[in-house]
């Protein structure tokens, strides 16, 4: 079979579905997924795998291949096993807790039924509750990069399972770092999307009002196509949000925070702040705009976690088990949770009231900037490192991951260019909630500089397909000075607006240049007859945004329905004809970039 | 003087204003405050009152009159005495509780700043714990209708001070009812804002994730002209939320929920029962649809307020002096408070999530009707009442007022029709955050039907000022089918857009009849030579709807800018001129609605 590059089959989403259109059954495809297993032999990663005839079955059983109707047809993914799925035991890693779950999770049913294949549910730190992988009853899985590092946690299995070629993706959970951490580790993209955009329905509880379930892929575009297939709004979930579709936002120009020498930590790890700072001085050669800020206040946050009132959420979610057979809870997962047991409502509430204020101060750096970048994990830390020591290097793998969900933004963890000792380098970008999609796109942009074969050496990621617009979004054409490049473009972009590409309006419209003073603009007029194709560029306007972008247009332009070359119709600026009586029509030069280039002097 | 009308002065914030404009000067304003104050001697209205030549030396030293500069200049007003005024201590009835704020609460200082002169400190049920306003170490203050009657809680002295005709409004607080129980109780006005449209800053937290300030007025007008005022975001207050600024909205149809008969409550109170029915019955002569509902899930989420986790927060609140003197507080208020002792961090949690889930099953409710109506109090008590039980009267009058907050809803108390023994009607009328607009318009109408006089026997209260476009809206010109009453008029009242009344463009344009199937329209062109002025209707869309509007326009038509006849501009619908060449010019009818009524055949 031809699905081999490196020691690993190609599972690349675009890839797998190039070799489906080319004729490959998936049942080759999951002959070489379960070779792959055995060939890598690692009895931590799955606590549980279907039988592989039975995974074979259902592939074989799925319509024909369609990826626009199933977008995941035939591409296998794992789950870890704190999220339900049919016909296998949940068991949280802690047997004694294990039940047989009635449907799959709301998550896992959607990639189903959009044609994605269970290979197996996945180890995990027991009770979602650590950040190392290394606190299961289960066999400890290796790191996939590098058999000493511990393989990161709490979702150990899924990103080993994804870094070691065995599956397309595979989800996680993450509360306080559990969908990024083992990213970093095992050198793959973890996406933390914003809370309540992935439903919880089927997924064990770690701290409710600060879970979601996470997505590891080889690359982001991989990564995203699942994403797009899991989000959805969910009734039965009380902390899922009706939030918009994620849609990719390709802007330009971006401002990005990162945290300054004084409150980065590291560790003494200097190879760790070496990377980063090379990292960061990437995104400033590709033209991003780069800012340090004091990252103490988001520290004062992560305190929170483990040392404030949302412990005992964790204890709310483990209480039965802990109260009939406490001896099969991880002892240091058992010593976490019983910090718990002091705690009093009273302390919870004044647990919120000093989030709710520390959320406020905060506030002005999630508003001033598009995001704010750190370094996923702040060091490494080995197998032996945590025999010693279970308890410190586990909070010091929390240093960039612990905050975030406490102050509801998304997260996407992005493989960079290895550190001088090779280990994987890392970058975590973080967003206010609902912006996953400026996350994902700079991420891809960083992962294709990167160029860093993912994983245990997988084919280089795939690019994003282009930016299409979303359901919450309007197109409306430039015509003028709104085009990229151009004065006004920037009433655009600040109203969260991207460019979907240039466009040609139909044969139908003539384009005058406008009198008056000021940002020199045309007007665009829909003839009768005598018509040409006029260049103009379109772009996704927010829905919402589209009143406040009106406010700025002035007389005589308009906004009306405008007739593509190809037929479509869109929205776009117009001129009122009475005030182009006596303009300078400058239809001959086809659009409005060629007349202002006519007017720059050719050097001699 | 001449601000006397039956026994108390006339303090409608209009009529003083008629009076300031006519040269009355403030000090004849606050000595009739003060006379009214002797004249009524209930020495339980106030805890402070402040001393009247201060007062009358603020009023001389503000600013020249200039009602638009300073909408509440020369207003008295009450402050209830869990809310900071510079200058007089804040007790919350707990005398050894007592501080000296350095400055303003966040509200009393913008209210202050708009002219508006603070006359004292008003008595509540002891750390705003109760509905009764018996619990108290002060005198507790008279009902201002009926003295047999408890005043109401826990705002119990600022609504007394409203009915009783002394100030023009009084702030009060809301956490389970008490800016609207004394409302109903004392015939007058009780607005509970959207959480967070008020800061707290200032104010002796109760529960600090349900609390509000409040506002009573004798009407609508009055109350809403104090909220205009008071409403602002404050970054200091971590539950203050950055709302649009409150709108009135006149929607004309409107269809609104009231309990069934199966889960109404009126503890055999049958004149209340009879009271409610004619009230809803009178809402239908107005024209407004009413649905009955099971209040059931109401009532479990308002279970929670005190059986669950969030007395807790009364605990947190009240922590530092239970425990150095708990003799100090009110013993039904430590018993109260004391249940918190017994809650852990985890019970807190469990509530969150009950919470959640609860909203989650009235979600459906709230999303379908504009608003709920119930009876502001299922029934009376007696200050001997409460002698005889201090808890389980004080409990029913929370009935269809502690489930409002943890559902975040804004509420309005409006004084109907009395019953038929001549107590106090009222209908609280309850909606979704930021509807605090909707419920006002809906409550003045309701107002004027009842034509009922407020409190003691005030005058009839003074209309609303006409709606204008707020900040977070957008003016549009419909100049044909959008218009009211016309057949597209529901694609803008359907996206929350409020109709401002006629107007007329500029003697620049002309109208045409486009041809085409479908609903009939014009379009409007504008013209350099040979122009008319044309009728058309401004309506304010939200100009986050703005978007959502436009996708529906279809081409020949576009949204421009339009001239007034007052030359001012607005955006509004234009046509594309090519679309119009071989149309009927329909000018000479001087508008759309014209040219319609000219195709009606006359009857004979």
């Amino acid at each position: 079979m031809n699905v081999m590059t490196h020691q690993a089959p190609d599972l690349r989403i675009g890839a797998l579905h190039d070799l489906y259109a080319a004729g490959t059954t998936p049942d080759t495809v999951i002959a070489a997924v379960y070779a792959r297993i055995a060939e890598v032999g690692d009895p931590g990663i799955f606590i549980a795998l279907r039988d592989r005839a039975e995974v074979v079955a259902e592939a074989m059983a799925l319509p024909p291949f369609d990826p626009e109707a199933y977008p995941l047809w035939g591409v296998p993914f794992a789950v870890k096993d704190n999220i339900d799925v049919e016909g296998l035991p949940t068991t949280a890693a802690c047997p004694a807790f294990a039940y047989e779950p009635a449907e799959d999770a709301f998550v896992v049913a959607r990639l189903r039924a959009a044609g994605a294949l269970v290979i197996g549910k996945t180890n995990l730190d027991q009770f979602a509750t650590g950040l190392v992988g290394m606190r299961s009853p289960y066999a400890v899985p290796f790191n996939a990069v590098d058999p000493e590092i511990v393989p990161g946690g709490s979702s150990s299995g899924s990103a080993v399972a994804v870094a070691q070629g065995i599956v397309s993706f595979a989800l996680g959970t993450d509360t306080a770092g559990s969908g990024r951490v083992p990213a970093a580790l095992n050198n793959i993209v973890g996406f933390k999307p914003s809370l309540g955009l992935l439903s919880a329905t089927g997924m064990v509880p770690a701290c409710r009002t600060l879970d979601t379930i996470s997505i590891f892929s080889a690359g982001v575009a991989d990564g995203w196509r699942a994403l797009q297939v899991a989000a959805g709004y969910d009734a039965a979930d009380a902390y899922s949000r009706d939030l918009p579709a994620p849609a990719l936002d390709t802007r330009e120009t971006l401002t990005v925070a990162i945290p300054d020498a004084a409150s980065a930590k590291f560790f003494d790890d200097t190879l760790q702040a070496e990377a980063f700072a090379a990292a960061t001085a990437r995104l400033m050669d590709m033209g991003v705009t780069v800012e340090e800020i004091d990252l103490t206040p988001f520290y004062d946050v992560a305190q929170m976690l483990y040392s404030g009132a949302w412990v005992a959420e964790r204890k709310a979610a483990m209480e039965d088990i802990m109260a009939v057979e406490p001896d099969v809870v991880h002892p240091v997962t058992r010593a976490i949770v019983s910090a718990a047991d002091r705690l009093t409502a009273v302390d919870a509430f004044r647990g919120f009231y000093r989030l709710a204020d520390l959320r406020r101060a905060v506030q002005p750096v999630l508003e001033r900037y598009d995001m704010l970048i750190v370094p996923t994990v702040p060091t490494f830390y080995t197998r032996a490192d945590l025999e010693a020591d279970p308890v410190e290097p586990n909070s010091r793998f929390g240093t960039y991951t612990n905050f975030v969900n406490l102050l509801d933004m998304c997260g996407l963890a992005v493989p960079t260019r290895p550190r001088s000792d090779g280990r994987p380098g890392s970058l975590t970008l973080l967003a206010a909630s609902g912006r996953d999609g400026l996350l994902a796109a700079l991420a891809a942009r960083i992962e294709t500089d990167a160029a860093v074969t993912p994983g245990n050496g997988l084919a280089i990621p795939m690019p994003l397909p282009l930016p299409t617009c979303a359901r919450n979004e309007t197109v409306i054409a430039a015509v003028g000075a709104h085009m990229s490049g151009l004065p006004l473009n920037g009433e655009l972009t600040r109203l969260g607006a991207r460019c979907l590409g240039p466009a040609r309006t139909s044969a139908d419209y003539r384009l005058f240049q406008l009198p008056g003073r000021g940002v020199p603009k045309p007007g665009l007029l829909w003839v009768n007859r005598g018509g040409k194709a006029i260049e103009i560029e379109l772009w996704a306007v927010p829905t919402a945004a589209v009143g406040a972008f009106m406010a700025g247009i002035p007389s005589p332009l308009s906004i009306g329905t405008l007739t593509l070359e190809d037929e479509q119709t869109c929205k776009g600026f117009l001129v009122e004809a009475a005030a182009v009586e006596g303009a300078e029509d400058i239809t001959a030069f086809g659009g409005w970039r060629a007349f202002l280039h006519s007017l720059t002097p050719t050097p001699a």
